[in-house]
């Protein structure tokens, strides 16, 4: 299955914090930190934790550039 | 200027397509591709072009994860 | 491979127009029409049409509630 | 009044969480869950909870399409 | 009806930009000014023009702090 | 540096209530109120507090317009 969204980056899990309904996943990529705020539900679904190889997953309309 | 954005990813401008409205900025970041989906105004503005260096920025709630 | 991403829409494709940078997808989901404004790269790589059965793809963060 | 965002889902509220800032909407749409993430502030807005009959909006650039 | 949003701004529309799939909104907000992308259809649907009196909507996990 | 973000507001910071993940803060822009979900580390990144005078920041495609 394709995705539309255009930046996947092969990132690494290091840190997980749940409130009540948010969730922050704090990831590496290549040396670079990464954090995404997704829902508690979606952390569980995923059973996210430290270690995990995943990919951060951004809509190319989310991304700003700076300069 | 600090800016509450989470995820600031250093990288070089590869290429710029304009349309009427939006254009898109490739760039590569550490071996990695991003496409920012930005108005024609900001490249403009930013007066981007390749090789410029630049910095992607992405809000860490519209960063989603893959496993 | 799971989506943090909490909407999934099982929907078909009606109708993709091309711009220059954009591009809209028009589906059918359930009865209602959805529209995503999605880049041209990102139609041409998953070569979108329609009749094609896709999912569509929305972070809890980005959906809104009217009453 | 009309709104610019094209996705409008005729829903259903089945349970509506709340964090300290962030709160949890999901419904119902012909069988199928939909998620919001929306402030605590926009729930007591609204005075959002089970049984309520409310819209779904999403604006076309946030949706992704997958295949 | 109510809307999550909890940005709300009363607008005025300078200038309508249309391209084949997005279209830019620009308008004054007390002395700022504001853009707007958003689909051509959304500009028909809602017949902007210069001059109209409009809402501009912004999600509150779509707004930054720069400091 | 230039950011591609094309709203930018200057505002005052009214309030800052933090969640465990997520963080509120309210502005105000000439008499009208804005609020902002961002994450509690950037509400301590930029030491963010009432009475600060900041710039809140939104991308044109998270934009949308009401008439």
């Amino acid at each position: 299955m394709k995705i539309s969204g255009r930046n996947k980056l092969q990132a690494t899990v290091k840190e997980v914090v749940k409130g009540a309904v948010m969730a922050k996943v704090v990831m590496d990529y290549k040396g670079s930190e990464l954090v995404a705020a997704i829902t508690v539900d979606s952390v569980e679904d995923l059973d996210l934790k430290p270690g995990d190889n995943v990919t951060a997953l951004v809509k190319a309309t989310e991304m700003m550039v700076l300069k």
